[in-house]
Parts: C-alpha cells; structure tokens; sequence
C-alpha cells in the first residue's frame, strides 16, 4: 500500500462537489457494505483507500481486485468522504451505469429530489428486478454519495437513464400512476402480466400534470385518515412489490 | 408577537442535545407540514415561533391556536432548529407519547437505530392503522427532532411506549417476526385476522435471538438476489400493509 499524497487528496475531495464528480465522471463510494455490493455486482474500482492500521485482508471482496491500494491517515478518509465517521474503506469508481434495455417493468421517477429517497427506492427496484429505471431530469443526481448509500450500492447494478416525460410516452407498456386523487385503490385494479410502466411523482407535488393525463392508471394506497400520505420511497416500493406479484 | 430574548434562545438551542430534551420533556418542532400535522392531531404547542417577515396568518393551522408567539431573526430560528435551513415556523411541544391501549395489531421495533427509518416507519404504521408501537430499550429516541420530521409528526398522533423483549413477550397475540433465514415467503402464510403483533429487527442484526426462538411465525419477503436486503423502514412497511390486508 502506497501513501496518498496531498494532492491526489485535494483532488478526491473536490469529487463531494457535483461539477467535479460530473467533469471527471467519477465518485468515492465509503462503507464496508455499500463497497461490498458495488464490487459483487461486477463494478471494478479505479483505486481503494483502507484507514491506517487495517490490511486488505480486512476486506474478503477486494481479494481479486488488483489496483492501486493506498493506505490513509483518518483525517485524509474523513476529507475524502461525504459521511461524517466514515468507515475504514473507500474506492474511486467511474460513474457509469447501464442503459435501459428491456421493458417489462420500467420505473419513472418524476422530479425525485430527496437522495435518500432515490438510493432507497433504486434499493427496493433492484430487490424486486424491475428492468429499468427512467429519471425526469428535474429528479436530484443519481450518482452522488448520498444516493449511492441508501442504495447500498445497488445503484450500479441497476439500468438507469435521465428520460424526458416524452421518452416516457413513447414507452409502450400499461402506464401505472401512483397519485392521491381521483384514483382507484390499488387492491381494485387488474394487473397486468408485464409491460408495465410504474410513474411515481415527487415529494412535494406528486406526478406533473402533463404526465398524468397520458396515464392508463391512476392508483393509491388505502390508508387511515390520520395521515396526510406516505413517504415517497415507501409508496414506490409497495407499488412495485404489489405490481410485480411480490406481495 | 414578542421578540425572543437571547437567554430564551440558548435554551431553545439546548433542546437539541437529548439530556435536555429528557430533563425539560420539551422538544421543538420546525417545519410547515410537520407542525401543521402535530396540531391537527389535536397537540398543543407551549410556544410559537416565525421567522421575521411572515405573519402567523400565513399558517392557517395556528387559527385556533392562543399561545405566546415569537417573532425571530432568521439565525435565531436556524439556532433553535435542527435542520441546516429551516422554514419559517417552529413550535415548542411537549415530549409526551399517548400509552398503548389496544392489542389488535402491535408493531415491536427491535434495536432501530437510525431516526430515519424509525420516523418513517411510525409514518406508515399511521397510515395502515395500528393500534400502538413498542420501542425496545435500545432503539433510538423516540422524539428527537430527526425522528419528529421524518415522521412528517405522526409520531405524536400514535400509541408509543419502551417495552422491554418481556413486555413483548406478554403480549398475547401471534408474533410474527421479519427474519430472512429459516422464515417462509409472507405471501405462504395465513394471516391472523386481529391480534397480531408484528417484529421488526434492527438495521444492522435483524431480530435479537431471545426473541427470535419465541416467535410463532418467521417471514421474509421475496427478493431477487441481486441484493443483500430491503432497508428496514420499507420491509417494515411492506409487513405491515400485507398484515392489515391493506394490499
């Protein structure tokens, strides 16, 4: 393991700032577990940085991975990192993801802006295989490190792509939205076998107005009256466990 | 309304340590939809707090509400909130949780760390209607300001109490726990029609073994294995609407 000198550390860190992670089309990603998934799902890192006084045998998932390992001081992780304790492991990735290639269900998130909402909600997509993930660009960064915590990482392993509300309309599957008014319980609708589209708005205004006049469906949660509504990501993920027969 | 003098301030300000939240059993409640939400849930604030330039007729929900009302600079207010930038409203609210009552559906929180997922889930468990929550003794504070938001302030609107494992124990109902080894897919069970109460392990070790081994049913969800597991706030959410045959 090498040191890492000041410079290379003053670059890294520029790398918490979104131009910078946009210009160099790169991003740290900290944490035993997030790193963990990262790699196991096929991603390899550009460098690795281990806190002083761990050996990368600490780190099962890093013993086929051969790259540059640097060996940094806890006040150069801290620098380098979004969290404020960060864990004894970081890496440098590229930030690329997959293109959206099969339709059977596509999630479009409208105008997401809240990134732990976003990494929970690409989380629950993964868990339940939807096959792509459409963003309104309105939506917040999809690679940024809050996003790729709350997603434990799985943000890698999902298709992603910025998509306009019209590339959204020229999908041809069953056009599925979650919004609060005049629209049917979710437990009445008949669902189909697949080509879905699942639209999800954002926190604060639900789905645009352009968008919901083009849906098929308009569904909602039951819910209690005490409650003005449910977290975004909670909704988005009952939608797709309940739209792809998980539940 | 009055203008806050610099010693009320500083123990507003104290307020966000959890000593003093515990000592003066008061917590201050900022946002627009959150204190909107804690007053119409019948809760009385001791104190009212707007940020210079606004008028207490910009919060239709104050309407009924005579209590002291200050008017404070923007760093006062941002002194007294916990978010980095604070709307214009905070309030001041007693600390105290309605008991639990009613057994018909009892959700048991074991060990839940993070404030987030702790607000969101008392957030739905609100939403579906249950009829109270127990904390186990190491779960995160119940009303701190993190929890208070991201409960959009439904926590003050649900039966919560600190039960030990031997309180829940007592409890007479079918205890159904989330456990991802050894457990059934959820949708293979036949669920209890009333007096069920649902368990739910914490973030990072799932459900302690002295409770696990009484459990009457283990159930997982169904996921695909591109990931290691759902965060704790959706799984809880996704049990608990399955459970109330909410979906």
């Amino acid at each position: 393991m090498k040191p890492l000198s000041k410079n290379a550390c003053k670059d890294l860190k520029k790398l918490q700032q979104k131009k910078f992670r946009k210009l160099k089309k790169q991003v740290v990603v900290e944490g035993y577990r997030t790193v963990e998934q990262v790699i196991n799902n096929g991603l390899r890192p550009i460098e690795v940085y281990i806190k002083q006084g761990n050996s990368h045998k600490d780190f099962p998932f890093l013993e086929d991975v051969r790259v540059d390992y640097y060996d940094v001081t806890p006040q150069q992780m801290k620098s380098i990192c979004d969290t404020e304790h960060p864990q004894d492991i970081a890496c440098l990735f590229p930030t690329k993801s997959k293109a959206v290639t099969k339709h059977d269900f596509i999630l479009y998130l409208d105008g997401i802006s809240d990134p732990g909402n976003l990494g929970t909600i690409i989380r629950t997509a993964v868990a339940v295989g939807v096959s792509g993930i459409l963003l309104s660009e309105d939506s917040c960064e999809l690679l940024s490190p809050k996003v790729i915590r709350s997603s434990l990482g799985t943000v890698f392993s999902v298709p992603v792509e910025i998509g306009s509300p019209d590339k959204l309309l020229s999908l041809s599957g069953t056009k599925i939205g979650a919004v609060l008014e005049d629209s049917i319980d979710i437990r009445d609708m008949e669902i189909p076998k697949t080509n879905i589209v699942l639209v999800i708005g954002s926190e604060a205004h639900g789905i645009r107005d352009e968008i919901i006049k083009h849906l098929d469906h308009k569904v909602r949660l039951p819910q209690t009256d005490n409650i003005e509504s449910l977290n975004a990501a909670i909704a988005a993920s009952l939608f797709m466990y309940k739209l792809k027969g998980l539940i």
